[in-house]
């Protein structure tokens, strides 16, 4: 088999360790006899693995005894109504931070659900035009974030994966300071491949199918005062306590899943952990900025500089035609997953934790190449 | 390896066919150089098993034109919740037939919406005793149900996991009938193991992790004139339209539970389609509860004969010691999962669709085998 170069932005790339390890015991999990798939979910060999996903999420992002650590389903999508569903009562406001498509949608939800509560959503959008032409090519300035002190929380997408937009945490573009107001966070795209700061954020949750696991799984980290705060009156399954109180345990979790997520920690683990993960994908990152700065007649980014995505890397040419004879030859050379969201089009290369760097130098050689050739 | 005698009651045994094609392409997908993991739930190899999986249940349960069928996430517990969520709404009422402790979790989470909406929820309780005393040992003959025209629909859980009692279509506990009220059923131990007639169900909901697949996947099969009817004044996420209108591809969904849905509803057909596993389970079926009427001094069910469960046998021995004792001699003959719900005590054997005829004669042999010891 040859290995595809994936740059698929969700589902993506998995470590190929963590693959072969789930191949080697398919049929017969830690010599039980059977699938990790067949085990209960309340037997002593699944709950190895789920305790040891926990404890390696802790452990590789530093998580204080005072957050809890959880496994959900539905995805980040389900996450946008289930946040306000929590936080969200008669009369309370939440502030929604829009900086590409996925804060529109989590916006979206939050408005439904204030409409069933009799609450408010405030917006602060970084977009510009409307409807179809609608641009985002940048998270704000600390300064530019505004927040009521009276807010149930703030919103933010901390990287907006098709528009290629990141906050950057020890740069010029940090997460917002909120203050006494809890900061929520989708960090789909932009959990476990740095170190940060969980103690400034009340709750974040990101879907595990782009830096951690296979689709299906939901982390999510948050303040215990955060959970007990949640309302008490709304489905069991949709409180955030329910889930704290059983260990992530209170209904079947996805086990497959959730087994995958711990081969990746495991094998994050290995490769030092966050810091040396921050070190190889800022290098990754680096080299693909490297050639489109340096060939800016030919490539172009839409992002703010200091904006840019460390995870995916959008880019432009000087036409669709090129951009789609680009696909194509990339593809030829076995790269896959670089065609832009269809929303909006052009090239994007999602670089998360399990792309190596020598995926992302061939890419970087082929986009030289590629235009020395036009 | 030597594979276990797995009696779990979900999740649970796999047809060994469904895991080994798993394990053969786990690191290349048809050839195509990734894990089916590792693909866009948006590219057209995921998205053949995908639709792939959609249509071997349209076929293989007879799914008609005007019924949808969906893959969402969050466990049948999540669809507690989402059912009401569509369905209620202020002044209208619901009804309950619960017949065991998933039809209690069912209607706590109804309640929950009904107060939510100013909705109301009525209640037909099987159930004998209060609190930890409280037995479930039958559903109601037909003429038993009870129903008002204008309820918004009548939900029943067809086979209770844990009490091991079950609807049985053609016998004399049939599924109930309820004119122009949509009768909606928790199938997740009932379904694809028997035809029955879906048109006579507005909606039926299961967990994967019995009959059909790993945990983290729910089935839907709904009318679209009753999606229709649902709220639209709800998180997107939770609408059944939403997911009809996309084809569940509306956020990402579980790809690989999705994929091992596939193998096991591939390997179903293969095996002769519903009519051959009816055939198949019943077999199985009898063969235990053969065993223990033969056997009254020291085996007693407590079901109800007509309501007894083709999925879950459920049994008693004289004593609490003696269950313990059996549990563990059978663990050393390769039986695992025969411990009944730690709510109920006792011994259960869930002998879903992957359970072949040999472990349940093992496990019928080795009955015997004990109660003569004794």
């Amino acid at each position: 088999m040859t290995r595809k170069i994936n740059f698929n932005a969700g589902p993506a790339a998995l470590p190929l360790p963590a693959l072969e390890r789930a191949r080697e015991e398919l049929l017969d999990f830690v010599g039980s006899g059977m699938s990790v798939m067949e085990h209960s979910h309340r037997g002593k060999e699944y709950e190895a693995v789920h305790d040891e996903s926990i404890a390696l999420v802790r452990e590789l992002l530093g998580v204080p005894s005072n957050y809890e650590v959880l496994f959900l389903q539905g995805g980040a999508t389900t996450l946008f109504a289930q946040v306000p569903m929590n936080f969200l009562d008669k009369g309370t406001a939440a502030r929604y931070l829009v900086t590409g498509a996925w804060g529109e949608k989590a916006l979206g939800e939050a408005k439904a659900v204030a409409g069933m509560f009799g609450a408010e959503v405030s917006v602060q959008s970084l977009g510009v035009g409307e409807g179809k032409e609608k641009k985002y090519t940048r998270v704000p300035a600390l300064s530019d974030v505004k927040v009521d002190a009276g807010n149930a929380y703030l919103h933010i997408t901390s990287n907006e994966t098709i528009h290629g937009v990141q906050f950057n945490a020890d740069g010029t573009r940090p997460f917002p300071h909120t203050g006494s107001v809890p900061l929520v966070a989708d960090m789909s795209s932009d959990i476990l491949w740095r170190p940060f700061d969980i103690t400034k954020f009340g709750l974040v949750y990101a879907g595990a199918q782009k830096n951690i696991g296979p689709s299906g799984v939901v982390l999510v980290v948050a303040s215990k005062d955060l959970i007990e705060k949640g309302r008490k009156d709304i489905p069991k399954i949709f409180q955030f306590r329910t889930h704290a109180d059983n260990k992530s345990l209170y209904n079947t979790p996805p086990t497959f899943g959730i087994y995958m997520v711990r081969n990746v920690l495991s094998w994050i683990k290995g490769q030092g952990g966050l810091p040396k993960l921050e070190e190889a994908n800022r290098k990754k990152a680096s080299r693909l900025y490297g050639v489109i700065d340096a060939n800016s007649r030919f490539y172009r980014s839409p992002v703010e500089k200091e904006s840019r995505s460390a995870m995916n890397v959008v880019f432009r040419l000087p036409s669709p035609e090129l951009e789609d004879q680009f696909i194509a030859e990339a593809k030829k050379r076995g790269m896959v997953g670089l065609k832009g969201h269809r929303s909006v089009g052009g090239i994007r290369a999602s670089i998360y934790n399990a792309a190596p760097y020598e995926w992302v130098d061939a890419l970087a050689g082929f986009m030289e190449e590629f235009q020395r050739g036009k």
